[in-house]
Parts: C-alpha cells; sequence; structure tokens
C-alpha cells in the first residue's frame, strides 16, 4: 500500500448526505487514497445532538458540537449542514484558516456565493460545490471548465425530482395535484412543507448557480424570475397531452444576444441574460420529455458544442454523497499539486432582464362566448398586441353549450406584450375566462 | 479590459478541429481571458503545407511548417495532427519544454497514453484531453474528478457517430448497410475507407481510455475486445425491431466485482475489468436507443450516483474545438494558479478479463428443420451447455416450408459457455444455419 501524506478532513452535518459521505470515506479509504494521491483521514464530524439517531451507524468519537474546533487544522472541509447560518459563518471561518471547503449549500451560495467566492480568492482557497445544482449529475464542472471556451446560449433544467415526480405522475396518471402531492409526502418524495419544492425556491436557487456558471457572471437569487407547479390541473394536464407537450417545471438560464461592436474590434459578449424557473410546455419529442420520475437533467445549448444533455438522479443521500466525494478528491489533489485556487477570473456583470423582457412561444387557454364574430375579436386583440397566431383550436364547449373553450398557440412573443394582451382579453367582452398561459420551452 | 498576463498557445495541425479552434481563439478573445484569467495568445500554427488551402481563413503569418521551434517557449501546445508520429514526439517535446498539452488525440492515448502521461508526471504538467473520448461530451471531468469518490460499475457508450448513423437509418428507413455506408460517404459523416469506423477501431480506442478513466486503471488498446457492426443485415434489425430492440454499436466498461478481504479489512476494490465494443441489442425503452443520427451518448452506472447519461454531438470540427477550448481555459487556470499538475495519482492495474470472461443475455437466431422434436435438442444441448433459455419464438418459415426460424433469447450466460454452446449447436444434425448471435446489453 502506498505511502500517502494524510489530508485532515472535517465534516460539518450528519444528514441524509453528511452520513453517506462519512461513510463511503471510511468504506472506499484505500481507493480514495490512490485517486486522490493522498489519505484522506476523516478527523470529525460535527453535529447539533452527538446523541440523536441516525440512518448511517458513525463512530462515537468523531462526533462533536464543535465545529469551530474542528474547522481549525482542517485541510479539508465539508459543509453539509443546510441553511445559511451557522453555515456561511463555518465556510468563511474554514476558507479563512486555509483550507478547501466542499459543499452541497444550494440556498448558501446562490445567496451568499460572491462572499464565499471573494473570500477563497483572497486567500487562494478554492471552493467545491458539485452537489449543489443538480445532486449526483455533473454538471459543474462541465459548464464551469469544460465549456469555459465555448458561449453557452441557453440551459433548460429540470433540476428539482419532487416537482418532476408529481407532474410525472400527473401527466402518465391523469391524477390531481393534491392527491399526487399528499402521496408523494408519504412516499418521502415530497417534505410535509413543500413549499421550496412546488413554488420553485429550490429551482430558484439552482437557476441562479448554473447561470452564474454558464455566462460566468453573477446572478443574485432575487433576479430569478419564479412560478411554481401549485396551478397546474388535471385539465392543463390533459390539454398538454391532446397537444403534443408535457408539462415540466423549468429552469431556463438564457443569453439575450446583443451583439456590438467591443474595444477589441471583436464581437462583443457582453449580451443580457435571463434567469428564470416556471412551468412550461415541452415538446414530447424533446429529450427533456423523457425524464421521469424525480430524476433530474440538464439540457445545454451551446455556441461551438451544440446540444448537449447531462441526466441522473436530482437527490438522495447516496446520490449527493457522490458529488460530494468528488469534490473531496478534487480538493485533495489540489492540496498535493500545490498551487492557489483558480477562483473564477473576472466575472462578466451581465444585466439580467426583467422577466417582461424574455421571448417565447405561448399556449393561451380561453372560456368565450359561443356566438358569432368572437374569434375575430379575439385574433384582433391578440394582432393589436403584437402577438401573432401560429394556430388555433375550439376544444370544448362550456356544460352550459353557452361557451367554448380556444386554445391559442402564439409564435414568439415578447411576456410583456403578451401579459398586457392576456389583460385586454379578460378585460373584453367576449371573453368569459382565461384559463391558462403556459409558455411553451425548447425550440 | 483587465490587463491580463499572456500565454503563448502553439497549435500543432490547422484540420476541421484545429482551424475552428484557431477561429474560436482570435474571435472569443476577450472573453476567454476573463474565463482564463490570463490572455491567450496563438503565436503560430504548425501545418505539413502552409499554401494548402483551408476552410476557415488563418492569417498567414501565424503558418509554419516548422512545429518544433513553435513548441519551445510556448504555455501550452494543443496537438490535433492526429496519428501516432510525429504527434507523439511533439507531445512529448511540449511536456519535456514545460508546457501543459491539449490532444483530442485518441489514436494515441489510446496506444502511447501511460508513455505520455508519465512524461507529464514526471515534471509536474498536465495532460487534458476532453475531445478524445467524445467529441464536445464533457465526458473526462465527470469521470476523472466528479466520479472519483464513487465506483463506476458500468459504462455504456454510443462513441462513434458514424456507425450510429448508418445503424440508425439501417432501423428508422429499413435500410441495407452497405446503401446506408454508401450514402454516408456521399454525405460526408463517413469517410472513403471507412474501416475505422464500422470495425469498431474508434470505439475500440474511445473504449480503453473511458476504461482507463473509469477504473483509474491502465488499459491497453489490445485488452479491447472489438466487433464491428458490417455483418448486421436488414433482416437483424427488422428482427431486432420486431423483439422490442434497436442495435447500437456499444462500447462496454464493466466492473466484475470479485470482493476479497483487503489489507485494511474494508472492501478490496481490485475487482477485475471488461472492455469491449460490438454491436448489441439495446431495449427501445432504455436511454441509449433514443440515440439517434451521429449524436453520441455515455450511460454511466455508478455505485452512489447511480444511473448518468451524457449525451451530446460526437464529432463535428466546431463541436470537438469547444471540448478542446474548454482544456485550453482549464490549463491556462492551472498555470497562473501555479503548483504541478495533479496527474493520475496511484493506477490500478485491474486484469482485463478476455471476452470468454463476460457475461451477457444473448439472441441467438437459428434455421432449423421443421420437424418434431427439434426445439427439444436445441433446447437440450442449450441446458448441457449451462444456457439458460428466457424465452423462444419461431419466426418465420424457411421459402421451401422445410426450414423454420427460431429466435432464443437467453437469460445471463458466459460468453465461453455461449460461443461453446453456439458450436454444438451449428454441428448438430437440427440447425441448418446459425442466423446471429448478439449479445442484449442494458439491464
Amino acid at each position: 500500500m502506498t505511502d500517502y501524506r494524510r489530508l485532515r478532513v472535517a465534516l460539518l452535518g450528519a444528514g441524509a448526505v453528511g452520513s453517506q459521505v462519512a461513510s463511503l470515506l471510511r468504506q472506499h479509504a484505500d481507493e480514495l487514497a490512490d485517486r486522490a494521491g493522498a489519505r484522506l483521514e476523516l478527523v470529525g464530524i460535527a453535529v447539533r445532538d452527538v446523541d440523536a439517531p441516525r440512518e448511517v451507524d458513525l463512530p462515537r468519537e468523531l462526533l462533536t458540537t464543535d465545529a469551530e474546533s474542528l474547522i481549525v487544522g482542517a485541510d479539508i472541509v465539508i459543509e453539509l449542514m443546510g441553511g445559511i447560518e451557522p453555515a456561511r459563518t463555518y465556510l468563511l471561518q474554514a476558507i479563512n484558516s486555509g483550507a478547501d471547503v466542499v459543499t452541497a449549500n444550494k440556498a448558501l451560495l446562490a445567496t451568499h456565493g460572491p462572499e464565499i467566492f471573494d473570500a477563497a480568492d483572497q486567500v487562494g482557497a478554492e471552493v467545491y460545490y458539485e452537489a449543489a445544482a443538480a445532486g449526483a449529475i455533473p454538471i459543474i464542472r462541465p459548464l464551469r471548465d469544460s465549456l469555459a471556451g465555448d458561449r453557452v446560449q441557453r440551459i433548460m433544467g429540470i433540476v428539482n425530482g419532487t416537482t418532476n415526480y408529481i407532474l410525472d405522475r400527473m401527466d402518465t396518471e391523469g391524477a390531481e395535484f393534491a392527491d399526487v402531492l399528499a402521496d408523494a409526502q408519504r412516499l418521502g418524495y415530497a417534505e410535509a412543507d413543500p413549499t421550496a419544492d412546488v413554488e420553485g425556491y429550490d429551482a430558484a436557487q439552482k437557476a441562479a448557480i448554473l447561470a452564474s456558471l454558464a455566462f460566468h457572471t453573477t446572478v443574485p437569487l432575487d433576479a430569478v424570475h419564479r412560478e411554481g407547479i401549485t396551478s397546474i390541473d388535471k385539465q392543463m394536464m390533459d390539454a398538454a397531452r391532446h397537444a403534443g407537450y408535457v408539462i415540466k417545471l423549468l429552469a431556463v438560464c438564457e443569453r439575450l444576444n446583443a451583439p456590438r461592436p467591443s474595444r477589441s474590434g471583436e464581437a462583443a459578449y457582453r449580451d443580457e441574460i435571463s434567469v428564470r424557473v416556471y412551468p412550461a410546455l415541452v415538446d414530447r419529442a424533446h429529450p427533456l420529455a423523457s425524464v421521469h420520475g424525480a430524476n433530474n437533467a440538464v439540457f445545454v445549448q451551446a455556441e461551438a458544442a451544440g446540444n448537449l444533455m447531462f441526466y441522473g438522479a436530482g437527490a438522495g443521500g447516496v446520490q449527493t454523497a457522490s458529488a460530494v466525494l468528488g469534490d473531496v478528491v478534487s480538493a485533495a489533489r489540489r492540496h498535493i499539486a500545490g498551487g492557489v485556487g483558480v477562483g473564477e477570473s473576472t466575472l462578466a456583470n451581465l444585466p439580467i432582464v426583467p422577466i417582461g423582457r424574455v421571448t417565447t412561444r405561448y399556449q393561451i387557454t380561453l372560456e368565450v362566448d359561443d356566438q358569432p364574430g368572437v374569434l375575430a375579436t379575439v385574433a384582433g386583440t391578440l394582432s393589436d398586441g403584437r402577438v401573432s397566431i401560429a394556430n388555433v383550436e375550439q376544444t370544448v364547449a362550456g356544460e352550459d353549450a353557452r361557451t367554448a373553450r380556444l386554445v391559442i398557440g402564439t409564435h414568439k412573443a415578447l411576456e410583456q406584450d403578451l401579459s398586457e394582451t392576456v389583460d385586454r382579453l379578460a378585460a373584453s367582452g367576449v371573453v368569459e375566462r382565461v384559463v391558462s398561459v403556459l409558455r411553451v420551452e425548447g425550440d
């Protein structure tokens, strides 16, 4: 057995992911040493309560409530506590005491990313966070490194397993949202308070991280437009299926090209970007439409590389632990190699446009009076609002046979134009009700 | 504009990929500088003939036939000449003169990888080769870094675009191999001499690279079992479709678990591996079945991460250039950060088993005499050979109504058992002809 240098690894948190990380670190010790070129010695695990029951058996002597003492002298600190504080304070302490840090904390990175990356840059440390964006799917390195010489045009990600599980079951079983959610809670796919998932907060955090990496810029969480899936009902699902679509909660990160001459005379790259999370119609032939259950996938369109897709489990303790351990090996290799952390170089501060500036296709479903001239009025209102119709279908008559349902597919339109036009339709005499307005993504 | 340090980049080769790399390096100069933290100065392009016509317009003053002078003093050398020599000599020169090197040369890495990696380790240089395994699909970093803390169990890759294009058209159009190949040659999807693609040599080189990374071991090219697709005909395609399969040329890298106690008392990881390339039946519901046209995909099964898939364009000048430029940015960041290359640490020298030791399911198609007792004889021969039958179908009678066709699906069997059993079937009186024996992958 090779006589490797030892690196001191401190683990903060022993929940679903942390306990798996601790277990794998010990179970694969020899293999990890050969991979990293260093023996990864788990020196302690900081927990809130050393006596709490745990799924995985951890050596009692490694557990401590004193995170700060553990951090001092560690070469690598793994933060898997979640939440903002005290995770933020501990990570900054670790960085300032010379450790490289590994974290899966998307909430922290989405809100305090710049502060943490700056602190690391100051001391030449490195921050690894492969597990923070799409669970076990390796997406951080591809975006940060593999595509660093390319220009990402758009990312469409299914980055929340809970909502994909719910939408997939609604689609395949024709079930209602509330019923599937209750079932998902029973099965452990959704939490007792599902807000973070079903309202898109979790996906928005991941979207901010993915957009920061893809466009090499700073994306504050509050610049991410966010809509959840609680308004999606069986009828919308059925209508989507009928039209050849499936509804997915998408994190969309898009470059809005604004070519103009730069000082160097080459094409400028300081475009605007849009970052948004919402349920959208996806064509059933699109690779994202086949992402079932709680799986995640990230579809990337890059200028030179073309279309790429990364698929896998988006969550789960042991799956996420895989991504964390990959980061730990990278951190160890860097420790052995020496040199400073490569940081993020100069970030482009690309403007992030509000949702009104975004352009997509739409599907508008209206309940209208079933009488002559109605379609002409609706079409005229859309045309006046600069919304061009691609197709119209009159699907079902109302129960009283007095109303009809119009499903209108539009060409690409500006969200602001669309939104104002829908308001005018709603206020017009002929529209009884705006049933739904859904964006169509994937062209 | 930030005042960056300049790094001298030398490019060897200006073919389909090289000319795109040269073009993108100049076109995206500002963005690449911000990404890399250094200005990437293309100091020269080594070509065989400076006057040869080129698809992309390159500045005449950068072209030279003197590769050796170009290499001296370069910080980063990009080798895109292809072939073994002089590429090998130049890469070693670059490494020994202190440069980091980027290459897309799969033939060179598959045959002389250890020599090149050792040379880099000696001087603390780094070798980047994202473009060598699956074109623009980022697969090297995921395998080398993201999954470094996990244990890859199996990789199934569609890693050759030409053969996937041919098989996909045979499947969707019911066309014959020779016709599609001729068409592919006309369209530029296949070369005038298609041997490297259709006989699986290209896929075998990529399989060796992927297996080396996934299992962190040395995989000599001649240890890769290789079969091409020239024997696949319309009838086999039709039969596969009928049975719910599609035929794909797969590169399979598999860990054959051999649990036994190691010195440290933990489970040993020094298993055996199998690396093989052959046309195989893939269930239509498997994600690999939906990889159409000249696209590539790599399906990875890892112990902790579960199933992952990476999908994208497998070839093409500009797509491959994207992967090369990602590597150039990584090399530049490492130059700025300092430190030595992290190399590959200690490689496990895992035994690579011959094809006879591999276990898969099979589909055997036989032409047999159409008379009583034949099925009993066939079943008995299989059973004696330790090949267990999962299902049998009698599909079509021969034209003379004297023979019948038997399609036999087996449970998992050892290749050596299967092969000997098929020989015995062929020699038995009742089997007129062994029509095909195909492996079934994807469980």
